[in-house]
């Protein structure tokens, strides 16, 4: 591991990180050792919005240039005329525990992609991903995974861990690019997903997305979630928003090592510096004592 | 490849299958080999009544025997008074359509283990299968596996195949013992599941099972969670009843090599000789061309 973890910097978290994959080498059984991570602001950019939000508003905003009668409607409105404040609005109230105009929203983004098949979707949000560049940072979408974090992807496939995407963005969004970017296939990718339908053919059946939600993977969720497709608990678990907290908490296994990452993005020079939806994740990391990786100190280079 | 499938007869049922391993190996990429197998009646022995229905109905009878108003309600009553014909009938009801007393059978399963967590529920499971005997073959349940299918499996592992178990039956009850006898880990079960709860605790959270059906896999469930946990189609299916017909087409992609594997059980004097539940998918594999699997004819040994 000499040169493992190039492009952070020394110091204490890069030590404590050290320090677990060594621990675990040593104590923990290769099939045990298992990694969970939150991909958007864990693993790639998340400001101005979600990487998945822009998807789907050119979606919206394509669905509304083709039917008028849908650019008096939210979210379709919003996204035609590129009203960013009234999305950003909807994040605020979510916020303040006022959820009417994510169900709103939710209700749009579901009916984007309704009745397409599965493999079709894949190839849309490929291309998407493949084609789009970032907003403001001048890098294509899929240049905007953090470097820190594919070495540590890296270091730890390397040692016998098994390595998840826990998101709360969208599985099958995810899966035609999480091997080349991440290095992790796409059976390994968690995510929340919408409710799929399997319609019988002769080219041995479609399967469909339906316009309603499978399940949302975020808050306690996630822990459900990784269960269920892992079948175990992870010893170490990666996030940076409330919705990770749950993750957080149930990464630990009694008598056996422990690592919890909460990226604090605190570098608005290289990347984004905010808070807003990190706040009891912060407090609890400083409480208990988990490691809080900053993107401004700890990260040599943040792409 | 020369000793592969030992305990397999000589034959065409042997030969295509060894053509089409042949051929994937030759054809396909290792990350996209997937092969999906169904569990009960197609790795392991389903006869008289599956294994987890013994379990359940153990559990059904404590239950019973803790509380006497629980002996006059089904399936409470059927697991106590150990009547048989009560459960044999609501299976021939399920088969002509009436699923009545199978919406019945399936509160008294959901209520079994109603509040426990996941660990608790593979601990139980997992004693269960490694004490509990087959109430007819004499041997214990974890040595009612096929031999035959266990090799069909050692010979796709040993060629880049993913195997994954597509069961209708529960996953959580067989995660614990799927790569002792199967090689296959816990991550790559894939079955039925309860709906479960993330109850946070000091001790990371704990997860329960609630009395609710998150999904049956089965039928045209199959395909749609091979897709949900794999990701792919997968090349190779094995099933043996008509609620696997839908995983069996599923298992096909244009231009590459398919197999469908049915496995006919027609050897009252080694397993069980049976159709019922599988009449449209042998039907289907007849139409089709797919590969009838016969115990009688082409397994060495069943065991």
């Amino acid at each position: 591991m000499t040169e493992a973890l190039a492009s952070w910097r020394d110091g204490d978290t890069k030590r404590a990180i050290l320090e677990f994959v060594r621990t675990v080498v040593a104590e923990v059984p290769v099939e045990e050792r298992v990694a969970v991570f939150d991909n958007d602001g864990t693993l790639w950019c998340e400001k101005p919005m979600p990487i998945q939000l822009d998807f789907i508003l050119r979606r919206l905003t394509a669905m509304a240039e083709a039917d008028p009668a849908l650019r008096g409607r939210q979210p379709w409105q919003a996204a035609y005329e590129q009203d960013h404040a009234w999305l950003a609005g909807v994040l605020t109230e979510h916020y303040a525990g006022d959820d009417r105009d994510v169900r709103v929203l939710a209700a749009g983004v579901l009916a984007a992609y309704d009745g397409i098949s599965v493999e079709e979707f894949e190839e849309q949000s490929e291309r998407f991903l493949r084609e789009t560049k970032h907003p403001t940072l001048g890098r294509e979408y899929l240049r905007c995974t953090y470097a820190p974090m594919v070495d540590l992807l890296d270091l730890l496939a390397g040692n016998g861990f098994t390595t998840y995407i826990a998101s709360g963005g969208g599985r099958d969004f995810m899966r035609p690019i999480s091997r080349e970017v991440y290095g992790i296939p796409r059976e390994r990718v968690i995510g929340s997903a919408v409710a799929l339908e399997y319609r019988p053919d002769e080219r041995g059946g479609t399967i469909i997305h339906r316009a309603e939600a499978d399940y949302l993977d975020d808050g306690p969720q996630k822990p459900i979630r990784i269960w269920s497709r892992a079948g175990r608990r992870p010893l170490l678990a990666a996030g940076n928003s409330n919705g990770d907290l749950a993750m957080l908490h149930f990464a630990q296994r009694p008598g056996k090592p422990s690592l919890r990452l909460l990226v604090k993005h605190d570098d608005a020079e290289r990347e984004f510096d905010y808070v807003a939806g990190s706040e009891q994740a912060l407090a609890e990391a400083d409480r208990r004592g988990w490691t809080v990786v900053s993107i401004r100190d700890d990260w040599v280079a943040v792409f």
